[in-house]
């Protein structure tokens, strides 16, 4: 086939067949095809769009391009969970030890931070000795022995979305619903847990700035995984304001640490128990009897022994004592009285990179120790004074002054109290 | 400036400022911008367009990618002639010479065929002994000597073009106004005649199938051509069939002498005569007188002599007699009485290619005495038995059954007379 007049039917709008689909994705991960011509259909992709088909085709291709690790048929009960990038969240190092002590393994592909938002590897990188799963065997055996695993993106799973991944980088398709899809779903279905849950955020710190944007994404996640026989389950969730009280890498370790001990930040902890609630639904329970265990789990102290069962696993010390401490604070104080009417999330994650917590190229080196805390959230009444926020300074030079104007530019302070906006603003799919 | 911003622009239909523009087309000639961006951005404009300011910025900043000729500051009256490819049309061979009598110099700039159309630097290589001009002392020097030149593509012209071009066939993005426009003035402006008449073909041998897409591209080449201050004239022509009788280089060589000479194929002298005229129209002559004129250097000779100076002087020999030679000729005759409604032009056109007249991939070779002779026309009456054409078979071993069978279907035969098209469709631009 001629690879010129497959570009030429999407160029001009037309479906694509299967058989086309799979000469693009195979050429992507072969090298076959040059950057050029994937770089146009990436655009024309992006342009015209993708129908259901075509979507559900690209994601099974890319899927299909590399090793399929088949996680259901070991362990049919696993549940993967994504979201899809928030300030502050650090729902992922909560779920895994909880929804495992509930006894449904949890599969855990977790990607390096880029942009105004932090990794779970990075995060998992301030926990010494901590060594993600390399192999499906190393990631099985964590599975079999405490529940749970955590491997950083193989290079032997969907290589076509690496390959994609890196060019739209580039050419300005990054921002095309059937690509992004393509790109989370053909992951997910190559680790091939049965069950997903997913988080999608809304708001301003979030990739999908709208209602819309976040519903129109979340539906084609949910069909592309039901298409291909997972049951997903998707929430839509605020990212109008950092999701948790901590940014940064050691900071999001122990904010996690303390809501698997019973405390910890109400919206982190919230959100952690719906989703791990929908993980267990899932596999079959009735979600009352799944919110009770998860209770009991985080009352119990057997959701935080699970983290170090984990943590133990993959080679770390799960002691908080031992995360990386930041070298000094600055704190951030209110210039009047008011209502905090918002809390910018990406402009507070930008901060947090400026910080070091974060990477603004590939390659950046990340600051464990450093990270911002913040004490007010969207609504709470405030005094000329009170402190807002905590600049945490770990080895990287950094002009404290500047970031901390900037870190209160991003409290807005109002006469009126802010509507409030709930932290889950819809579901999709999922168990009764 | 960074470019991935710029494809976004045009990606989501923005209208892209001069310096994005001049990014685009520097990046594309200093090779500073990787293919894959040049790929995104190429099938973006093809997608979304371009307005006639973001045209004319693509036109003047892929002219100012390379040397600059100035013809017209050497030779004020020079006159550039451009046509958009058909089968059997070797007007450039006659035009020349014809101009170059009438005391106008004529620029030409000829490039290799590709596809079902010939194209005259292939016809040139059928004349023993015919150099192209190489350079711009080279090419001036013929003009002043013998009223014209002929110049292969040069290297140091628009090489922006050259790139994109190269690019645009490998990536679906060929078919674009914008682009096309582009490509076709860039080089025109480069070389720098201030005069310039277009033939825009239009039909099923055409790339312009429909006169609103011929239109459409016609009226853009005027309105770039005038917007860089080069008097334009465009003519829109049918090409549903053949313009000349013959198709192959020495073939094509041998029709342009004919019409020279006073005699020659009707409509192929029609249309040379119309576009002689333009050009002398454009530097200042009456249409009546121009056409009174042209038609006396046809016939009394000074035509046909300006051909063999102009030969001469870039190394060649006129003399006809030692043009190449088919080795064998197949006659193709009608298969039933009626009249023909339809000479398929491109599909000729490819049937020149199979004998080897043309090119199915850059770097065939050519056969120089292929081709084939066309005995009759859309509307005339054939019987039974008739010659229909005549395949002339040069060096290349052909399957000649099978290409005289296309041949033959290439007539269509109706019962009823079609309706006449006229040659001249429309006319854009140009002097009164």
């Amino acid at each position: 086939m001629n690879f010129v007049e497959v570009i030429a039917r999407k160029r001009d709008g037309s479906e694509l067949s299967a058989e086309d689909i799979q000469t693009f994705v195979r050429g992507a991960a072969s090298g076959q095809l040059p950057d050029e011509q994937l770089a146009a259909m990436l655009m024309a992709v992006c342009i015209r769009g993708a129908s259901r088909a075509e979507t559900q085709g690209l994601v099974e291709a890319m899927r299909d391009s590399g090793a399929l690790w088949k996680t259901g048929e070991s362990f049919p009960d696993a549940v993967d969970k994504h979201s899809t990038g928030g300030v502050g969240d650090t729902v992922s190092l909560v779920f895994a030890p909880l929804v495992a002590a509930c006894s449904v393994p949890v599969v855990m592909m977790a990607g390096a931070g880029l942009g105004h938002t932090q990794g779970t590897l990075d995060k998992l990188a301030a926990i010494p000795g901590f060594r993600t799963a390399g192999s499906r065997a190393e990631a099985f055996d964590r599975l079999a022995r405490c529940g749970a695993f955590f491997a950083a993106q193989s290079q032997e799973i969907a290589p076509a979305d690496r390959k994609l991944y890196l060019l739209r980088d580039v050419t300005a398709t990054v921002p095309s619903l059937p690509l992004i899809v393509a790109s989370i779903m053909s992951k997910k279905l190559a680790v091939g847990a049965r069950h997903l849950v997913l988080d999608v955020k809304c708001g301003s710190g979030a990739f999908c700035k709208t209602l819309d944007e976040a519903r129109a994404l979340a539906e084609a996640l949910v069909a592309v995984g039901e298409g291909a026989g997972v049951a997903v389950a998707a929430m839509i969730t605020d990212m109008s304001q950092p999701l948790g009280d901590r940014l940064g890498c050691a900071n999001e370790v122990r904010a996690a640490v303390e809501v698997l001990g019973g405390g910890g930040d109400a919206r982190l902890r919230q959100l952690s128990v719906e989703l791990a609630t929908d993980a267990l639904a899932a596999s079959g329970r009735p979600r009352a009897a799944a919110l009770a265990e998860i209770e009991r789990r985080l009352a119990d102290g057997s959701a935080l022994a699970r983290y170090g069962d984990i943590v133990r696993a993959h080679g770390g010390d799960p002691d908080v004592a031992r995360l990386p401490r930041p070298r000094r604070t600055v704190p951030v104080s209110a210039p009047c009285d008011g209502f905090v009417a918002a809390v910018e999330a990406e402009v507070l994650g930008w901060i947090a990179v400026g910080l070091g917590a974060g990477r603004q190229r590939q390659g950046d080196q990340v600051d464990l120790a450093a990270g911002v805390k913040v004490h007010v959230r969207t609504g709470d009444r405030v005094e000329a004074g009170q402190p807002l926020a905590t600049l945490e300074i770990g080895e990287r030079r950094v002009d404290a002054d500047s970031l901390a104007a900037r870190t209160a530019a991003a409290f807005r302070i109002a006469d009126e109290r802010p509507a409030a906006v709930p932290l889950v603003i819809a579901r999709l799919g999922g168990a009764a």
